[in-house]
């Protein structure tokens, strides 16, 4: 059973996979993704994955984990935490540790293994984001859980350890740091201005327009005022929500439709970039906060974030935000 | 001029480079680092840098800026802030910003492009270390300032770009992110407790045993309970102190002598890993911070840290600390 650790330092969980014991000269060679299909995520080959959670299908292929679907959601073969247990929260002296329960999931974006998600029809883009929500609304309902992530890592500088197009889900028994350290300062914000801090961006974004990068009538995508790294984007719906489920199909769609668009025009700019995606949405029970702002995150990996910058968590931007957005929007 | 902005949402800083746009496409291909010497930090080509601040020489050779140094100090050419201007501490809207103003040194640690420093006697990483306390002292007495970071980015995938061992300082107008995180959870663990929450990590470590690497009088060498990385390594005084330059001359042999002990023993077990070291010390005027305790983190670069683990700050470790103690104390 994994354990999830908490550094007292800096007040960060961390997951330890205290199984999976690699030799040290597994770590010194990095595993390239393996190129070309069929995978396991192919259509076809739906028995080598956990059986199925969720699957949008056509009418007429209602059987489980057999072809036909377009997006499918299965359990990771792999995962980082376990469903099964009871989470144990205890001290180890001035440390705090807990069993590593949580729900480590699959979202396999496309039945083909060659469809970049930006690539996809937006109707497929919107399969993926409405399979995010669903996934979302039925871990919720698991007590011992109190947040959910989504990410995608593309490429192999991403962390991306499989080719097919997929995005992974992670829920945990605890928030994560960087949504702490979020909650905390929009908490702050609120406190001293009412207002939504994220809503207050929306507003300063759509009038300056000068980081904007794409909009619609429902979400903006712009670059962020100080960004990590070149080309990092932000997605944020126009309508005040802490959590991502409590999106209407508007503006799912709106988010899967800017998502599209702003993955092609990267594309187009940097041809292909490795990048992560990350939802942050408010913790299991945060959905009436009215400081909280869900909102996703794009961050091309074209530079090497050292170990500095991981430990740090000072970076240095070599592209003003300004010049990434006005490169994007031009396209 | 470079500028400092914040990231509202987090409350991180971030050096934005205003003024080095950079082509897209150069983004796109990391650059790797120029293979042997001679490079401008050898010994005979100092010429090739701007002149030194610092220097040990051996006695008969007083002449700046040539021959005879064993560890150097100079500004970088590539500076990510500048030392003159004014901060001009502003709002922009929701935003903060600030001229990016800091120091950025570069501390060469050998004349010779070859040595690593684990490879040095214990006398040169002595005098590395004493170097990066000389120049905190110094740079401290810039009103301007508020932090010095000293850092080591070690192979090209941990971020170094050039091949002469060497590491560098950023002294910096504000409190990096996971710095003011540090002192923040400090300061919660001894209001409640009345202790520092490193003397008593050093109490259980040196007590329990199981993650100890190295140690000696003044200094003791482990794993952390939650590590991030692999092999990620800190070394802690066991003395209480806030800041590093209040280290004595013994402590600072002490740090020299597990630097190396560590580095030597990441490289027999993994060989010649890339890695990151960060020193972490109290912002200036923190000095007297009875919660604080400085303390140096190594980080192997073994893994890929994923976008996904610098946007939520929630890692995943495939070993953990106990066994990479364990693998690093045997060897």
């Amino acid at each position: 059973m994994p354990e999830l650790r908490k550094d007292p330092t800096v007040g960060r969980w961390v997951i330890i996979a205290t199984e999976r014991v690699r030799r040290p000269v597994d770590l010194a060679v990095p595993a390239a993704p393996r190129r070309g299909g069929p995978c396991p995520f192919c259509a076809g080959h739906e028995k080598e994955t956990p059986p199925e959670v969720l699957a949008y299908r056509a009418p007429a292929t209602a059987e489980q984990d057999a072809p036909g679907w377009r997006v499918r959601v299965v359990p990771n073969k792999f995962p980082a935490l376990r469903v099964e247990g009871e989470l144990g929260r205890r001290g180890d002296g001035v440390y705090d540790v807990m069993s590593g329960i949580g729900a480590h999931e699959v979202v396999v974006e496309s039945p083909d293994h060659d469809i970049a998600l930006a690539a996809l029809p937006v109707e497929g883009v919107e399969d993926v984001v409405r399979a995010w929500r669903d996934r979302i609304v039925d871990l919720r309902r698991d007590g011992r859980l109190r947040s959910a992530i989504v990410f995608k890592n593309h490429g192999a500088r991403a962390g991306a350890s499989l080719e097919h197009p997929h995005s992974q889900i992670i829920a945990t028994p605890i928030v994560p740091l960087a949504i702490a350290d979020e909650l905390h300062q929009a908490r702050a914000y609120f406190d001293y201005r009412e207002r939504c801090l994220y809503c207050d961006i929306v507003y300063q974004e759509t009038t300056e327009r000068v980081r904007v990068v794409a909009e619609n009538a429902e979400a903006v995508a712009f670059a962020p005022y100080a960004p990590r790294f070149p080309f990092e984007t932000w997605i944020l719906p126009r309508r005040h929500a802490a959590a991502f489920d409590q999106a209407t199909d508007a503006e799912l769609s709106a988010l899967a439709a800017l998502l599209r668009d702003v993955l092609g025009r990267l594309d187009r700019v940097v041809a292909d970039p490795p990048f992560n995606m990350i939802l942050h949405t408010a913790p299991f029970g945060g959905e009436s906060s009215p400081s909280y702002h869900w909102h996703v995150e794009i961050v091309p990996t074209l530079t090497t974030a050292a170990g500095f910058e991981v430990g740090t968590g000072f970076h240095i931007n070599p592209m003003p935000p300004e010049e990434a957005a006005r490169l994007l929007r031009e396209v």
